[in-house]
């Protein structure tokens, strides 16, 4: 059984369209009675109006006594009016007025006598320092208007108003059921093969910050009988379906067939990428949505299609995201068919918002993670040059944006304990790197788009490291180079080296297989350096043309057997328990313009490296040399 | 037992040094452990390290053919290679590479022979079209810094990298102890002189909303040792302890000798109104907040003074409120002695951001509620001018302020119904309505500071409604007047009218009282009116001076018997089931400026006079006479 996809139908008609069908087939906001101290952050349902005056009764608004004010009447400074005991009632602030009474005297206004009475020398006016009845709130009158959000005054307020119970917009719950024959529980032990299931917990938790609910159903072989049986329950159950997984077109995808045989499928297929496979289907008015299994692809159609059916469920009342202006770092080419969301890290440099393209492939969630925007590419649009000036939906608040340090260049896990570090000592501060090698972080100060890069680069006719690179691409300043750390570079290997490497020369050997770093990145100028050194071509290294960004992810290719050997530094090799072969101490220092070098962010990173805390970590992951980090190099 | 307050202390002073105090007695952020899929939204209580590599297996990244990609170098359109059935396995994205391959090639590419051998025209690279092991994370790397918050897409890179339960950091428990002899449960039927405990329900909201948990513990009577077992309890079982109500110095106060008996005080007193009778207590490393009975107040020493505890103790991961300039409407005058914290109303009329003051009664809790921003006046300042431009802390979107209707003027029932209509057409428009009455309503337009006001102005001389005033104020024109609707005033009576009243003439009878619009409305004009022709001297009537600011609230004093007549319309006498003795029939019509016509919440406010909804709602209400509502009368 093979799908086609039926439809490339623009977003906004799909949605337009899916809204309207289910409204037509009888979807509309749905709504529960809750007590109202429960009812924080809900949407009332409808007009709610107070049942009782708030204060209820007349009540004192001073200590002192209640009186009737036409006894008073005259009194003054020179001709004060006594009051008799039976005349006044002592009355503390929130106590009721005695029925005869209409007028309040605060205490330190009377003098007492020997026989109780009292002597005024003020008239009271009628109702003076009385709280009176309905002074808050009127019986009758509107305390809400209909689809408002409840906060916690409101709660205090219906309360004082006698209202206990009020009618609320109900939450949509959300059906997920997962599919797929090699989806499995998430473990901590997966098998080769097995995928793990964490869509759903993605999708919940994202489904309760839109204000909706979510049952998570059992996972579902790729069976059309198992599928349609699990769906026609979910349909039954909730107000709404999502059926992830199998909505693409490989050879055991029944979503389509399934949704189409329950009810009927609207579309299957929109002119979005990522998430074109989204199938939108229905059983009379409950939207039953096919969704990719790729969980970058799934939160994107869950966003665009099921996002604003929840928000019209609950009266309109979703956050809505903030945009902001942001100058594209690097040229991103988009296809013509499609609308695209491209996932964006952000940083203000200088003064410029900074928005940076994220790994687009649609498996990868942990690109999801970092985003701190989504950029839409319009259907229709080849793309954008670097440096044109795009809007972008924020995923983190500006201000946050406005304190985060942005690092560009060239990778050292050290950097991930710096982040962490900068945050526990300022809640406030934030850190966001792009490993990109370190020709590329000094690009990136060259153009102003960070605040910071690492770089480790040999020259190899001085033999030196970093300076000589600093004095070329900035000679006339405008950055300094901070020292910070010696770095033990050299060949990561199998555990054991079971290949016997025990030199550069070695990596030519017959059917070994090498990983590389990526052109650009210090560790690749290094090998060639070692290879041009030795005489060896890099044609006869299998493996040249295999790129990795960062120093674990090569050596995560040797611990998981797929690669022999990689050039790297010694933490990440400790990290994963590989065998190591130095080859040379190389120095690792931080680029920093000097438009950066005022920002909090900067100034508490100097600290940070100069602290003790920082050298024992460096001691814990192993393999540095070091001197005294945080000093500026001479140039 | 009377206490005095002891201290006046800054508020900065009293948040730093009783920060310091707990922290000096041992109050840290506390952790817990939970699994990943309940940990949206918490903080992380340390680094997230991934357990496994994601993905964790080497996968195709396409449908198609797993290959060793040495056997095809040198395929070209000229000389195709072909791979025998055991050289190449067939292969669907996300299945797993076979061990002896290393480069997938599409089923697009690939020309399957009759022996099932492929031929292939281009050479495929090593690891091309697979998504190799840790492409998303690398085992080792860290996830998520120390104290950051929990997105959905973490979750689901948690659970991907083989992350099931994380360390974060505990939500503070907070103890709310209410006491006091004549608190009771909230009721929709409370006794005279009963107060509603509605307090802790707003706080335990404003708690959950920052991060906290709550527990309410039972209504304790004002007795020493009740109150302090209570406190103990409290204190043994949560994090921190609000003890309600008793901070002032009355006759029934024992908080501050609770207080100091169960661990110390530190201050008794701080500089902030409202709020200034607070009492930061402790115990040992725990908080006890003494907090002022009346719900504003508390609302105020709750978010000053706990709410940095709470940050602190969830790593400062609160959301910052935003704030905004914005002209005050009128002049506001503050004691030199204290930071007051001033409840605003505010709207975005012709480019202008406008905050007027609300009711600063501690006890109104409907002013918390109605306030969309808090102006901080700093101790030592009188106050400002009207017409100054002050920074103001939003409690609503700056987007929903530029969506919300300024309506300032007479008050009419209808407003409420005409806001509710206005919000369920459109889920993106808000209205906001003060009563200031007609004239207050006219200047308000003249101002530039609302977008509509109703009014209902008679001319004595010509016997007209509001065209003339409209001449006299605006004789250049710059506002059109709407016609909205006739409706009937007279003189609300209680419900059967004990009293007889037959005319004006009656409401000098002996003991009669009466209550009165505020000067300025409407109704106040027309009661002077009434009483000038039948030759009645203000004096003459008891209550004159007694004022009120709506129609509602007026018959709210007559149902509760604390007056017997009062002038109004006749839909809030039948609210209250009033008896009504109709004088004549006004015309009440919205006054828009030139420049509100083009908002869109002006635009739909016509559409919706003109409805059919509106105009069986206005029979609905009762006493309204409907034309054309939504013409532009012409002047």
């Amino acid at each position: 059984m093979a799908f086609q996809y039926l439809t490339n139908v623009p977003l906004a008609q799909a949605q337009k369209e899916y809204l309207k069908l289910l409204k037509r087939n009888g979807m509309r906001p749905k709504r529960e009675s809750v007590p109202v101290q429960e009812s924080c952050d809900r949407i009332t349902a409808e007009g709610i109006y107070a049942a009782i005056s708030a204060p209820h009764y007349n009540a004192s608004a001073m200590d002192g006594i209640a009186v009737k004010a036409g006894l008073t009447f005259g009194a003054s400074e020179t001709t004060p009016v006594v009051l008799k005991p039976e005349e006044y009632t002592v009355i503390d602030t929130g106590d009721p007025l005695p029925d005869d009474c209409d007028a309040v005297i605060m205490i330190e206004d009377i003098v007492k006598m020997e026989d109780e009475s009292v002597k005024l020398f003020a008239a009271a006016a009628p109702w003076q320092h009385i709280r009176q009845i309905g002074e808050d709130i009127c019986a009758g009158e509107m305390i809400l208007a209909a689809h408002m959000p409840i906060t916690p005054a409101a709660i205090g307020a219906m309360l004082a108003a006698g209202v206990l119970e009020i009618p609320v917009l109900k939450k949509p719950v959300i059906g997920i059921v997962p599919t797929g024959n090699e989806i499995i529980l998430p473990t901590a032990d997966p098998k080769s093969g097995d995928i793990m299931e964490f869509n759903s917990s993605i999708f919940s938790a994202m489904l309760k910050k839109w204000g909706a609910e979510s049952v998570t159903y059992s996972i579902v072989k790729d069976d059309f009988e198992e599928i349609y049986k699990s769906v026609e329950k979910a349909a039954s159950e909730c107000d709404m379906v999502i059926l992830n997984a199998g909505s693409s077109a490989g050879r055991e995808d029944y979503s389509a067939s399934v949704i189409e045989k329950l009810g009927g499928v609207l579309y299957h297929g929109i002119a979005i990428k990522p998430g074109k496979p989204a199938i939108l289907g229905y059983k009379e008015e409950k939207p039953i949505l096919g969704v990719p299994g790729y969980p970058v692809s799934g939160i994107i159609v869950i966003e665009q299609i099921l996002k604003p059916l929840i928000a019209y469920c609950l009266g309109e009342k979703q956050e809505q995201k903030d945009s902001a202006d942001a100058v594209l770092s690097r040229s991103i080419v988009s296809g013509l068919k499609y609308q695209e969301f491209i996932r964006v890290r952000m940083g203000k440099v200088a003064d410029k918002l900074i928005a940076s393209p994220l790994n687009r492939g649609s498996g990868v969630v942990s690109s999801f993670m970092k985003a701190d925007g989504i950029l839409e590419i319009p259907q229709g649009t080849e793309g954008y040059e670097a440096g044109t000036e795009v809007s972008v939906k924020l995923l983190r608040p500006l201000q946050e944006l406005e304190r985060t340090l942005v690092v560009i260049g060239s990778h050292d896990p050290l950097l991930d304990e710096v982040a962490n570090f900068l945050h526990l000592s300022d809640s406030k501060l934030y850190m966001s790197s792009s490993h990109v090698g370190s020709m590329g972080g000094i690009m990136a100060v060259r153009r102003g788009e960070t605040h910071m890069a690492g770089i480790h680069l040999l020259d190899e006719k001085e033999g030196s490291y970093n300076t000589s690179f600093i004095k070329k691409y900035f000679p006339n300043g405008g950055a300094s180079l901070i020292e910070c750390v010696g770095r033990s570079q050299g060949l990561m290997l199998a555990k054991g080296n079971p290949r016997g490497i025990a030199s550069v020369r070695d990596l030519i050997g017959e059917g070994l297989r090498y990983v590389n770093r990526q052109k650009g990145s210090g560790t690749r100028i290094l090998l060639d350096y070692l290879l041009e050194k030795e005489n060896i071509h890099p044609e006869n290294i299998y493996g040249y043309e295999r790129e990795e960004f960062t120093h674990t992810s090569v050596a995560t290719q040797i611990a998981a057997g797929t690669a022999d050997a990689g050039l790297g530094i010694y933490s990440a090799a400790k990290l994963y328990d590989l065998d190591f072969l130095p080859i040379c101490i190389e120095q690792y220092d931080l680029l920093i313009p000097d438009f950066a070098w005022e920002t909090p962010m900067v100034q508490k990173i100097l600290l940070i490296l100069q602290s003790e805390a920082f050298k024992s970590k460096l001691e814990e992951l192993g393999g540095y040399e070091i001197g005294q980090p945080g000093r500026i190099r001479e140039l």
